[in-house]
């Protein structure tokens, strides 16, 4: 059940709110076969974008995602909230903690566990490898005639 | 200065960390014009990222981002990790605070203020929009044959 509340919009943006990061367990989604997944929002349908595909994810204290994964076209990074633990891309298996960031290439075989006592709190970030053209503030535009309405 | 560690990398993944998040002010840039920007992370350089330019970023108490701007080619999205205030996109104005999360396509002019007596810790994400194709477990495969090192 999706407990986001959409909060404005025009054409050029969506705004949501999932709420609380420390009640992230209450969002639910089906997966494949009808397993109902916990401690997971996925924001491309509720937001409309259309350069990436972000999640809010949660894993339990001591408890690993139960299998790994590849992608086919997108590159993944992963920015770890609390919690710590393992990561593993291949064989390569380092330590996860706040402030972890992780990107992985599509061929990358990636799993993680939560070896701590706390929930591990993560956003994964799907995007099309090589994708990306100009960026930061390469890709921006000052908008001055804008009046702040605070 | 930069204060991010490089954790473990190979062809295929880079991982960092780049600290505490209550601790994002310590890390500086060099904006336009030599002006030293307090607060931000820009992570597509230091993660090899080909997909996206995400930043983790800082707005003190009581302070709004001095400009409004737009972007040429990439869709933005913003979540809000913590602090409160409000986002403003044209000419829509509305309530932001943890959980928040405004996607904004590139011709959107936006600013926003941190109203809240608490930093205002914030991720922006830019991606090329219309680049993503397949996405979620839709782009995903199972990796059955890796052994878990922990």
């Amino acid at each position: 059940m999706s407990k986001v509340k959409k909060v404005a919009e025009n054409t050029n943006f969506t705004a949501v709110n999932i709420g609380s990061l420390n009640k992230l367990t209450e969002h639910t989604l089906a997966g494949p076969s009808g397993v109902v997944m916990e401690g997971k929002v996925f924001l491309k349908d509720i937001t409309h974008s259309t350069g990436t595909e972000i999640s809010y994810n949660v894993l339990p204290p001591q408890t690993a995602i139960p299998y790994f994964h590849t992608h086919k076209k997108n590159e993944e990074t992963y920015l770890i909230l609390s919690g710590s633990g393992l990561f593993q891309v291949d064989d390569k298996c380092f330590d996860i903690t706040e402030g972890s960031v992780i990107r992985i290439a599509p061929n990358g075989k990636r799993g993680m566990t939560n070896t701590s006592n706390e929930p591990m709190i993560y956003i994964a970030i799907q995007s099309k490898e090589n994708s990306l053209e100009e960026y930061s503030m390469g890709d921006g535009k000052m908008a001055a005639d804008v009046k702040p309405m605070w």
